[in-house]
């Protein structure tokens, strides 16, 4: 494998493309568009990985992102994010370039749209069905019929678009499977309500990963599938072989009176986000052992168990810490892999390729 | 003020240069050389700064900065991070272009520099007087005179660094006073028992920021200060109005129901460090009008409660709430600069300045 001297985030290409197709596959399967969100790994060659799957459509989180892949030859883009009325000169340049979906939940956005963007743009209207973060509450029947005669005096009323973002605080899958089918089936009487014509998109990757098919829905969304993490893999929606990034984190300083090594890989490499481990302790990451084809299965009783901006301090078992030592490569595997992603801005492949991202 | 339309991390220069100024004085005034840790800004622009008070000699966390600011013409660096040895040779390069500083804490680290590098350089111990992250614990005098033998063979045995990093979690000035006395103490215990010649270097910004003056010590290397930041006043290092980074937000959504707005400023611009309000609730940023001449004082009873990637959710006053439509911007005050700035990669003064950084 590729000999790594600094922080670096290694991409096992091969994982990440099975990641891609097998929702590519259940998609086809279920009959519903993979509009994958891209703000998991925003590089325009992942994006190409997912070309050779039928993927046309992409899904991304910011307008800076819009631009970076209407500039790599993606011309149908969602910003699955309430439109930020401030860069309305930069969306309607993008409405010329692409065929762009934008999401709103707000008469006021919408008059935005109309009154700036000539050119027909798709509107989805953001449904909250109970995560409580963005949307219009899917009970308000009134005002997003309001909504979407507004949206067609201009453009078109394309979609009712939601985030089942509450599927990340479980770890049963049953669970999971109720969440995605009682929304769903909210979404579906809103549809019904509204006249039957508007499409459904939703996007959490663990419902789109619990589920085994799509029914009822017209559009998945999920992102961060590409890459798994910790986080998917505790929730039930990956197994830990299936994540596809590893931080690979150099040994800068041993403790053997506490069983603790030091390395550098800390906040600015792997993000702040943590997990809380059965005894109610915060960790940052699981540790593996690097090897020649990738990297091992989670150490047992081995994790990062606290970050400073460079430093991340790790506990190891008495067995793996003796294998370490001043100068051995460990591999972290990430809570949060689409945070530490942004913070890594490239990636580097087990044969030591580096991949760019918008960021770099 | 500069009109924002994006997530923007402004800078308020007036603040920042007085913040530098403040712990300068305060250095000379107790005859301690002020060797400032450039991780929080770590942009050449910002380093200038300082050069107008004197200071000659900087801190920076990674041998990648190290390179930065030599580049920049920066010839007195300390890396205050265990050496990597996996990058040795970039480490023998800059021992040729500057005074460099290396901080060791094993007999492995300091036979790679005796080994690889031929110029001279100044090497630190690393000492642990109590944080229990990174050093040697300062009751092994035999092994640190073991280390300092070592290095004087090749090298400069020039000081005792250490890093206070508990008064992080103290929010009392006579608690933090405390730990910096006993750990200066237990400093010079070992200094005395050395042979008395090494320097004391000392790093922490509560400490800095909360002593009045600095004695039995040679060198203070406090790099948040510039900015300080919410963890900073709630420690007590600093007051609200001397933060001088605050990030501009566009509002995106709001909600009426539960006085609540969405601004498009998340995980990937503030960073996930929170801390706990009275009510053991975690948050990621307080809330701040912006104005021509900069921001308010925090508002009351508005904070940042949520972030996803994209996303921040915050709670507001019915008062404040009030005021507040899609199309605002409104000022989030982080809660740990140093990852903010990380993140962000670049500033924008208040009269629209871009300043770079490593990153950008």
């Amino acid at each position: 494998m590729y000999k790594v001297t600094r922080p670096t985030l290694l991409l096992d290409k091969k994982k990440a493309i099975q990641n891609i197709e097998r929702m590519a596959k259940k998609a086809k399967a279920s009959g519903v568009n993979y509009r994958p969100h891209f703000k998991t790994h925003f590089s325009k060659e992942i994006g190409e990985w997912y070309r050779e799957y039928g993927v046309i459509s992409i899904t991304v989180s910011s307008i800076d992102m819009a631009v970076y892949f209407a500039g790599q030859g993606w011309n149908d883009i969602t910003i699955a994010f309430p439109i930020n009325v401030l860069q309305i000169e930069v969306l309607k340049h993008l409405s010329k370039q692409v065929k762009l979906g934008l999401v709103v939940e707000s008469i006021e956005a919408i008059e935005v749209i109309n009154t700036s963007i000539s050119d027909s743009v798709d509107v989805y209207i953001k449904v909250d069905t109970g995560y409580r973060r963005t949307g219009v509450w899917h009970k308000k029947v009134d005002d997003i019929n309001e909504m979407i005669q507004s949206v067609a005096d201009h453009h078109v009323p394309k979609g009712l678009l939601a985030h089942f973002g509450h599927t990340y605080r479980e770890n049963q899958k049953d669970r999971i499977i109720s969440i995605f089918k009682t929304e769903v089936g909210l979404l579906n009487a809103l549809r019904d309500q509204l006249g039957g014509s508007l499409l459904i998109s939703v996007g959490d990757t663990p419902s789109a990963s619990i589920m085994k098919s799509f029914e009822h829905i017209d559009e998945i969304r999920p992102g961060n599938l590409v890459f798994y993490d910790v986080m998917q893999a505790q929730i039930g929606s990956c197994r830990y072989e299936d994540i596809a990034v590893c931080l690979a984190a150099p040994v800068v300083a041993v403790y053997p009176d506490r069983s603790e090594v030091v390395v550098h890989g800390g906040a600015v490499h792997l993000s702040k986000e943590s997990l809380l481990d059965s005894e109610g302790k915060a960790y940052y990451g699981v540790v593996v052992l690097l090897g020649e084809k990738g990297w091992s299965a989670p150490l047992d009783d081995c994790s990062v168990i606290s970050l400073s901006q460079e430093h991340g301090k790790i506990t190891m078992s008495s067995k793996e810490f003796e294998k370490v030592k001043i100068g051995s490569i460990l591999g972290i595997l990430p809570v949060h892999s689409c945070l530490t992603a942004n913070l890594m801005k490239e990636y580097t492949t087990l044969r030591g390729e580096r991949i760019s991202t918008l960021h770099q």
